[in-house]
């Protein structure tokens, strides 16, 4: 192995906490864990690749730790599910400095630590070009509870958590170069941009928590996360629920900063979609929860103003590149 | 979504089985699974990336797609595990005929529907260069019986299962290019190789039923499969348990036309390397197991003749460029 490997692995066994489900972690064919009784297991896998999901120039190696495993952790809050471990496949260039590894690898591991989350094995390699992350997270679930796209019905409404497009708005100001590329990532607010929104691009946090409450409340009728956008995953939803949806865009909570694009279209926001036919609070684990619409019968996702009806089509943004 | 992506996220959803621990696969957040009671989850992930483990002169899409998914069910294999779900990974060039994706996915269902294994979920992106897979395999094993490295103890008997080197050497003989590039992979028997060896570095077979025979039997003290080649995975097998071990070289099971070196250091045989103190029959479920050596105190791999004691040094192959 390279030496660089060597030394990231080594930081990785060091790092692996106690955590719960793992019995046996890096160091073997394969990691041993267990999942609770009268549980389901939850899996699943995201890329992150250099040039498509972040640029070095943009990105401090802590941010691609930080994002890369906010997609796998995203993905098992919106089945409402428990993280219980993570898995890293990561493959380095030739050049890459020691330094970029130590940095990506404490940007990952801070946030595994808060959310409890082993880092239990995974595998390296040399890439032939550019860094390449592929993170797998496993969770964990009540049997038959895990909160499904499909569970839509006509007359549920729909709900997302905290704000809109900060995350699409940040980059598309980095892709127009208003934003001076910045090693630290966080305190660029020349544009006079909160540490709020800048830090939903490079630090987002996932819903762990909402999605737990809403599952052990059974709150939602069915549940995405939002990371191709609002208009893309909305469709999904509906897609797989057979039903259509409308959506009032005047109340779609944004940033005033923020455009309506992204909010509408953006995607990496990690907040939740959901759908409920109850009553649902307007704060979940100190995140604020608004109405942004109704499912309905039929196929389409609609905008709606406070008269007008207008077809919302799918435009969800793909990645840097298309 | 690129055309590409779309049709293979339909392929795989049309090929995905009703395997048997799969709640939920493709077309959520994540997947669901369901563990069977009194079992422990086992992950395992692999990385396949173009130009480093394979070579598209070289490898037909139907070979990569089979030998990326053998490297997850042999971690499956070394802990007497049983395989439920695999997970795909796939970043893809722009320019990638779809032909070729069609192969690769083909040859990798064929060997999934062998195992009864299901094609659970996975990511897609575009490639900034070249083919890169990650595998990744949910398997099972009852509590506390998955077979670690860390077992073996001075005394037992180490064993392996079929024949080594055979990978190694062909893929030895590709690089010498005395091997011709062929787009089937399998039919060059040019140099007199029989087709058995050509079949073991390019449709390498996981050993399941074996592992788990010797599991259920309780007959392994430690075991690991054959990915790195004998001397490094022995070396690993070894550190985890805290002692050393002596090799006979004249009983290592190889091919006649099979060199010596490929057959102690080459990797990705995928045979299994294990330990026991009790009696081992001489063929499990259709497979030659062989006795080479012994578990000694203290460190070290020592490679033996039937008088002298020799050093053998870890000199396993690491990939197509170091």
């Amino acid at each position: 192995l390279p030496l660089v490997e060597k030394s990231l692995i080594a930081r990785i066994r060091h790092q692996r906490g106690t955590g719960g489900g793992v019995i046996k972690g890096i160091g073997d064919d394969s990691a041993v864990l267990r999942i609770p009784p009268g549980h389901e297991a939850l899996v699943t896998t995201d890329f992150s690749l250099e040039e498509i999901h972040f640029r070095r120039e943009w990105h401090s190696p802590e941010s691609v730790g930080h994002r890369c495993l906010t997609r796998g952790l995203s993905d098992i809050a919106a089945m409402g599910g428990e993280p219980i471990a993570a898995f890293l496949s990561l493959a380095l260039p030739k050049a890459l400095p020691q330094s970029w590894v130590n940095r990506f690898v404490k940007g990952l591991t801070a946030l595994a630590k808060k959310f409890d989350v082993t880092l239990a094995g995974g595998d390296t390699a040399q890439s032939p070009d550019g860094i390449l992350v592929d993170i797998i997270v496993l969770g964990s679930v009540p049997r038959g509870k895990a909160i499904l796209r499909s569970g839509a019905r006509p007359g549920d409404k729909i709900f997302v958590t905290g704000s809109l497009g900060a995350s699409a708005f940040v980059l598309q100001q980095l892709m127009e170069r208003k934003i001076s590329p910045t090693d630290s990532s966080t305190q660029n607010l020349r544009l006079g941009l909160t540490r709020k929104i800048i830090d939903q691009h490079f630090f987002p946090r996932p819903r762990i928590e909402v999605g737990q409450f809403l599952r052990r409340k059974s709150l939602a009728s069915s549940m995405i996360d939002l990371s191709d956008g609002l208009s893309t995953d909305l469709a999904h939803i509906c897609e797989e629920s057979g039903v259509g949806a409308q959506v009032r865009v005047d109340i779609i909570p944004k940033d005033s900063q923020v455009a309506m694009s992204p909010a509408l279209h953006g995607g990496e926001d990690y907040e939740l979609l959901f759908t409920a036919r109850k009553p649902v609070p307007k704060r979940i684990a100190g995140v604020a929860v608004t109405e942004i619409g109704e499912v309905i019968r039929g196929r389409g996702v609609f905008r709606i103003d406070k008269k007008n009806r207008r077809v919302m089509r799918p435009e969800g943004w793909e990645h840097l590149r298309k």
